[in-house]
């Protein structure tokens, strides 16, 4: 029992009024009661204080990419306080990293507890020397939310440090396949791995898709392809990239072509790994974004990830979901592939940002084959996973994922008010329960909208070309869509 | 004033005899006066309960590296204490990242301070939102102890994404050279980038040494050459390998021929240099520790590395000292290559283990030209900066630079006094500090050395082929060697 939630009003369900939509009570997180009650912005963006800040930031590092300077003592819930005092209604949260919004009571508490303090303060090396609560944690916390059918967990540190290992994890299952399930080495191939050649560090690839976005580490970067300013100057493997579809939306109103739209990238899918197998540079693993994010925000639609699955089985590839961005509730499922029907589990899932940790969920296939294969020092780190714990349990106890879907919809359909409202500024509004997203009808244009919604009490965030993405947390309720919508409304009329 | 310290007996230099050694009683680090009096093994190792968690763990991942189970609440100071009960002097920890042992009272104490404890819970994305504190917290707690000439640095998760990301900046500033200091990219390396071709993702590469070890993301692996194990499978980067110096022990008596071994590296070095250069896959940069530590603890001389350092100067290759397991204390220096008194300040060093967060110094000139290249969603954790500002402060306080020279004179000349007494089962006593290390003279032994070491209390790490290495805390003290050289003498005696 979470003791700083007020009881709910009764056992059944109780339906209120808010902003003219009628919600279900028990989908107010209690958390949002103490917030304030709308932005407030007293200064011009960005302020004062955060201008000298970013000027005593950038003599010490490349600091152009940051917006604001924040006060995170004074930030809570769905609001960030910056440096100025100003008061935003957040629907970024830090990159989509923020589960249940600032200084939520029940994770401000967890290191109360003075196991859970000794565990975030002795940081072990996961690999070696594990607590003897760690087996115990991982299935209370990780795989009581594990994909179906994902039996095994590996914690990491980060987005990239996860994608990076389930290569590595996907590599180890191709070669060792190719030995007949085999687990010991030639001399040559330990040899040539010293130095960088084959058959010891054979020619393989991981396949990804144009707009995809999995990291910035070398092998991550590899396989990212959205936007130069990443890749550049950066050597990269010499791995293969597939079309990802792009929709014409309203979804309703492009069946036809969509439909097609999904087929021609299936194909060259297709062809690719076969491309790729004949040209001694085989394809170990396909990497894909259920809703690319970093890219542009493109959806593919549930067939199309089940064609895919079915390809990968059909050519022994493994299928890696990237769930960075996606997992952990925003798409009103715990994982966004769940909306895809897939006939089975895919081979590997990573994870990051809302979860807290690092890591990947796989079968028990894409279990290294030995000790120190997928390793580091710290393989993760127990603190987060104390945090995650308490996360999942407002997120339960709250019934959060009922309130994304709940928030999401009326998001949505303030968004598609707007985009016939203003049809010359905005359009393609589309996604899954609050992870949302419109187009602008330039990148001058998205700009603006992104700065001046700042302006407007607002934090939201770009990504591809156009696109403005909504990354709220989950404790983002309709109350706090209509705000977003009234800012909205305020910037696209102010242009 | 850190209030759980007991005063010093007074300020003036006070000596006292404990083991039979003559030590400066402020070097006494106050934390292990509650530490247990000696080891103490109750069980076989690894004892019942161990097994069962490994057996339970197994289910989960690959667990084949899990040497024991801990419990963290009644691990202290320099003793590790397993899930069996049984207490273990600790000279690995956790593969040297403990810096000041376990469940020290100022750290446990960081939370509680309430700005520290919703820095922690309030994870920022860093390079767009960091707290208004971030960049005064930058300065005091890791400029403070920068390597001199380096002013500036950047924040990561781990060792292995910090070596990247200083490849990256490397990469960055030799192609930003070549464009004679333009900051715009042509449309063909745009294009080409996203391809992974050609020459926006160039063909350049890293150098790194025979027996190194950076890491096992791609990048940092295709740099790590200790052993097969972490590379097998893995496709790799085309980047060169030269070798690094072999010396004979004692030094003393082999200054020919360790002399001839650095040159014959070196010119290797500069050799490889020019081939790369010709063969259209330049160096950007070198990557080396000052003391190779998974690859088997080998040194190389101070010479040595300001050969190295006059090559790179002459050649445009960035020097990139690879400091995260030397740096933060262990060889009596903050960071191990003050040892080396080079000309001037290397370009780029890198640290995480001991300073409990990841991340790279460097000199202005490697800052990243642009934003969102050195980049990634978290960009590290202000948690583990608040903790690394308490180390920081226990490592002044009780001036554990100057106890870990103490206690390294203690140790190293009782690990000589045992390779004489057992010189057919070791050899080659090495290493700076308390970062020590000896050979014994076949793996075999030297796995049974450092598993029966268990069994009489002590935890120690293998590293290299034949390689034992000593990674105590920095407040491992001389009474703390003298339980160390026991168990080892009791170990050695037994064999």
């Amino acid at each position: 029992m979470l003791r700083f939630l007020k009881p709910y009003p009764n056992s059944r369900p109780a339906y209120t009024l808010i902003q003219n939509h009628l919600v279900d009570c028990r989908q107010i997180s209690n958390q949002t009661l103490n917030e304030p009650a709308q932005p407030c912005v007293k200064t011009s963006i960005p302020g004062p204080k955060t201008l000298e800040l970013l000027k005593e930031l950038n003599s010490l590092q490349q600091a152009g990419s940051v917006q604001l300077f924040a006060d995170y003592d004074k930030s809570f819930g769905n609001y960030f306080v910056d440096a100025d005092g100003n008061e935003f209604l957040d629907a970024f949260t830090q990159i989509s990293s923020v589960p249940v919004g600032y200084n939520h009571p029940h994770l401000l508490k967890a290191f109360e507890d003075d196991h859970n303090l000794k565990a975030l303060i002795n940081r072990p090396a996961l690999g070696v020397f594990p607590s003897m609560d760690w087996p115990e944690k991982l299935k209370a916390v990780l795989l009581s939310v594990a994909p179906k059918g994902l039996s095994c967990v590996s914690t990491m540190m980060c987005g990239s440090c996860s994608n990076e290992n389930a290569y590595k994890a996907a590599f180890m299952r191709y070669r060792t396949k190719e030995r007949g399930g085999k687990l010991d080495f030639t001399l040559a191939e330990m040899n040539s791995c010293m130095l960088n050649m084959p058959p010891g560090a054979p020619k393989m690839s991981i396949m990804s898709f144009e707009g995809s976005f999995h990291g910035r580490t070398f092998g991550a970067l590899s396989t990212t392809r959205s936007k130069p300013i990443h890749k550049l100057d950066c050597p990269a493997f010499d791995w293969p990239v597939a079309p990802f579809p792009r929709y014409k939306y309203p979804l309703s109103e492009h069946e036809r072509e969509n439909h097609l739209e999904d087929k021609r990238c299936i194909e060259q899918v297709e062809d690719l790994i076969e491309k790729q197998k004949k040209a001694g540079n085989p394809v170990a693993g396909i990497i894909v974004e259920p809703i690319q994010s970093e890219g542009g925000d493109h959806e593919a639609s549930p067939e199309f990830f089940q064609k895919l699955q079915n390809i990968c089985k059909a050519k022994g590839v493994a299928l890696i979901i990237d769930e960075v961005q996606t997992g952990g509730g925003p798409t009103g499922k715990m994982w966004c592939h769940e909306h895809f029907n897939l006939p089975s589990p895919p081979e590997i899932v990573t994870f990051s940002k809302k979860m807290l940790t690092g890591g990947f969920y796989c079968n028990a296939d894409f279990k290294a084959p030995h000790p120190y294969r997928i390793f580091n020092t710290w393989m993760g780190d127990p603190g987060k996973l104390i945090l995650l714990e308490r996360v999942l349990e407002v997120v339960k106890q709250e019934n959060l994922l009922s309130l994304v879907c709940a928030t999401g919809k009326v998001l949505k359909e303030g968004l598609h008010t707007l985009e016939k409202e203003f049809p010359n500024i905005i359009n393609s509004v589309r996604g899954r329960g609050t992870f949302l997203a419109f187009n602008a009808n330039s990148s001058q244009i998205r700009d603006k909208i992104n700065n001046n919604l700042k302006s407007n009490g607002v934090l939201g965030g770009a990504c591809g070309e156009t696109a403005i993405r909504l990354r709220p947390a989950l404790i983002f309720a309709p109350k706090h869509a209509e705000i977003y919508l009234t800012a909205l409304r305020k910037t696209l009329k102010q242009l």
